[in-house]
């Protein structure tokens, strides 16, 4: 089921994937659909959680054990993570759905606080997890609120993915990573 | 012409929009519309570079000639750029059409990239300019590229208003200008 209305959005678009296209291709009935997901937008975005679930697992961990590495350098490992980010998003296999289901959630308030509570906000708390570490050792300002601070680092790949400005490479994870930590000020 | 397709998305809904509903509101025939925009996106997007000018007449300067102020403050010009920013995002007035157009640009290429060179990179640049300046003065590193810097700055107010993960307020604004220009790390 995730895997047809993945695979469809990826080859009609998403304009013109319809529940009755996702049924035909997984070889269920469309009330299947319409008895489980109120829109396709519903499927995509429980495909997304599914893939994330899978990859977890792939990683030998529950989804909910999931963390950001700490080696106790803190730059490397945002850019570590942050490369990461970048590999997703710029992998053409889900291109077409990811932004499909982006783009829903931008103009439905419903959706899109389902795609954040679902989706987003635990992947940024795993931020939070790491940067309040981070600040336990010292390496991270006291007065810093992790849960705002993160949004300096995944907002910048975040835009130039949906509004493809510029490249989005491993370069510019790292510029990133530098310039948040260290501060655009002079010294 | 641009004010109908503007209060229509506002009235209506983006996806019951059409083009015969504009030129309907605006007291002209389809085919004009057809003739000058192909799409409903199209005229959207000229609709608020309109504005644009608009605005920027109204303050008494060619759309060209805006700058971010220079009071010497980096830091207080810019809290004092993206509060402003702040209150045009949480408008209600053009909620509606702007959510719609970044939307389309978000799954069509082609008219994203056209709202990239004709809307956002123009205003970006502003910030391009004002951080070239601050650099000159020794207020910014001097290794930086102000085209990546300027993205810890707009991008976490472009994220809260695309994916409303938290409330979008002055003080977000005042602290993503705090945390950018001091860095995450500890000194």
């Amino acid at each position: 089921m995730y895997e047809a209305a993945l695979s469809l959005v990826g080859e009609v678009g998403y304009p013109r994937t319809t529940i009755e296209g996702i049924a035909a291709r997984a070889g269920v009935g469309k009330q299947t659909i319409y008895r489980w997901w109120p829109s396709k937008a519903a499927v995509l975005l429980e495909a997304f959680i599914d893939l994330g679930e899978q990859a977890a697992r792939a990683a030998g961990t529950e989804a909910g054990d999931y963390a950001i590495p700490d080696t106790g350098d803190l730059a490397a490992d945002l850019r570590t993570v942050l490369r990461a980010t970048v590999d997703e998003l710029v992998d053409p296999k889900y291109e077409a759905p990811s932004r499909a289901l982006a783009a829903a959630g931008v103009v439905d308030p419903q959706l899109g606080a389902e795609f954040v509570e679902k989706l987003l906000e635990p992947q940024l708390q795993l931020y939070v997890e790491r940067l309040r570490a981070a600040q336990e050792t010292g390496d991270v300002r006291a007065g810093i609120d992790p849960r705002i601070a993160l949004e300096l680092l995944v907002a910048p790949l975040a835009h130039r993915w949906l509004l493809r400005t510029l490249p989005l490479t491993h370069a510019y994870a790292d510029a990133i990573v530098d310039y948040a930590l260290g501060g655009l000020a002079a010294r």
